[in-house]
């Protein structure tokens, strides 16, 4: 079997720590393994794999070792600057920023909706947004069927999507504590503003809902809308995604698909007061479904609840799968 | 100036201490105010006023001595039972429950919206759910010009919605104490289900948004879909509203439309971070609209974020405005 070696950057993050869990998870093939991080953080050390790890200083030449491949995770300004060294240096990076999404010449790749995506490459491979993640996990096998018309997102989005400061944040504003993180304080507030506004009043979380669905749905003109917003909960987005497909179906049959779905758990079973739940979301790799019922205000509309942890299925776990999904198509 | 005889009914709970706040902002021509509850209040007193005020229990007589008004927030149980006794004695009951609101004979009054309804009543008036209530005062003075076509509802629901068993229970919850109140823990989790399950997958609550709103809009046919969600907030509704019209807009019109509102309170400045908020709305009686923007996946597409306290203008507010537009129109 080949064996390869990988590069974590941002091993220190939220993200990066939840990589670590998810690579102890996967044993891959993978005969060395590097962490790096910002130079606050080097010569410090993190367990893995059952030893101590030194973090190591992502500098100019850290991937003139040779890297089969990288998983980012440390913000869009780190990728933009190392990514593209990394990548000509033959290492294929799996990024989870959102520097290189919507650049046509990168892959955007939900392993369970377009692993053939990953394929074309050129040495980058994008990881989705969380809140896309979750979604297109469970819209694309029902619109293989009856194919999406139209989308209106709204979302309920936890603290951990804004790191580390996003759940310290949650705990202070709840103690009385000032807020600077977010705009507002959180505690007891649900935030209609997740990243910055730009000019037609849409958050880059709402434009990036919109087009990266577009993207990994191979769908560049699809009608989509969506309002983003971050909840007083500590970790798991939940989604309230309002569909309408071109073709008539049975609901019945819809849950079935997903049941059937890779990646998808079903949750939904109302008269027992089953359905996702943040909470039992967390710590788990899988989408969770539930609330499948029809829209009767259209012909064909359908409403779901969708709940993922944000971190993992969201980020951490969606980049894992895509190199183990490199090294099994490489074997 | 004619003055009148009023009786709260389920003084002690939290929309009925709320309602003698209101009452007190109000200052209506009151000559005498009674306040009921259930035999396990009766002989306690409140503070009303200025003064203690003794809590009476509610019985088949209680209407005897002769009132004008009686405000009923004691729940569906109480309301079927003895707002019909009140309304044969001739006293008008403004009831806070859903025990009458779809009977076709009692009007379901918004008083921003469909004062007019209230003045044909037969001694029952019903006020809304409270979600109904904030979504029609945003929603109405838009659907005058330009016609809804269509209504997609995502709520983000308060527990203080659930009476004060629902504020505990998110106290308790946090606490690390078991649930009893929610069927799940609220704490850390957004729950898409607030009042009963039916068998269409709706929730009561979701069947209550799209009914209310198409009979407060006198559009019977008009297509709503409707996913309500409780959130681990204290109080005030939050609401995602995305809604199609008829006609063509222009997004600074709408804004201009909702700014000479009565009862709307315009905050949408997303480069100031000016937008609603739970923390807010909390403690004014005002619907309070923001993320004023076009929906660009459908020709007449709109998305709002509507905001209010949903003890005051989703109960408390909404019941005493309506007693006091009638008397306005008694004197």
């Amino acid at each position: 079997m080949k064996t390869y070696k990988l590069a974590v950057v941002g091993a220190t993050g939220l993200v990066g720590q939840t990589v670590l869990r998810v690579l102890e998870e996967f044993r891959l093939p993978i005969r060395e393994y590097k962490l790096f991080a910002s130079k606050r953080s080097a010569g410090t050390t993190t367990s893995f794999m059952g030893q101590e790890y030194v973090i190591n200083e992502l500098t100019d030449t850290s991937f003139d070792e040779g890297f089969d491949f990288a998983i980012f995770s440390a913000g869009a300004g780190v990728s933009t600057r190392f990514a593209p060294i990394a990548a000509s240096k033959s290492c294929i990076v799996v990024d989870n920023s959102s520097a290189f999404r919507m650049d046509p010449k990168v892959p955007l790749v939900v392993p369970e909706v377009n692993i053939e995506d990953a394929f074309c490459n050129s040495g980058i491979i994008a990881n989705p947004n969380c809140s896309t993640i979750q979604a297109v996990v469970a819209l694309k096998p029902i619109d293989r069927v009856f194919k999406i018309k139209r989308i209106v997102y709204s979302t309920y989005q936890a603290v951990s999507g804004a790191g580390q400061k996003g759940i310290l944040e949650l705990e202070n504003t709840s103690n009385g504590l000032p807020h600077s993180k977010f705009a507002h304080p959180i505690f007891n507030n649900c935030l209609p503003h997740i990243d910055v506004f730009t000019e037609n009043g849409y958050t880059k979380e709402e434009l990036k809902m919109i087009n990266e669905t577009r993207k990994i749905l191979h769908r560049p003109d699809l009608r989509i809308t969506a309002t983003t917003v971050r909840v007083p909960v500590l970790n798991s987005h939940s989604e309230s995604i309002n569909v309408e497909f071109e073709n008539p179906f049975c609901v019945k049959y819809v849950r079935m698909i997903l049941e059937k779905s890779p990646g998808v758990i079903v949750l939904d079973d109302p008269s027992k007061d089953v359905y996702p739940l943040a909470t039992i979301a967390t710590g788990h790799n899988e989408v969770y479904v539930g609330r499948i019922r029809r829209d009767y205000s259209v012909p064909n509309g359908l409403n779901l609840w969708v709940v993922a942890d944000n971190i993992r299925k969201g980020a951490a776990t969606n980049a894992v799968q895509i190199v183990s999904e490199l090294i099994k198509h490489d074997q």
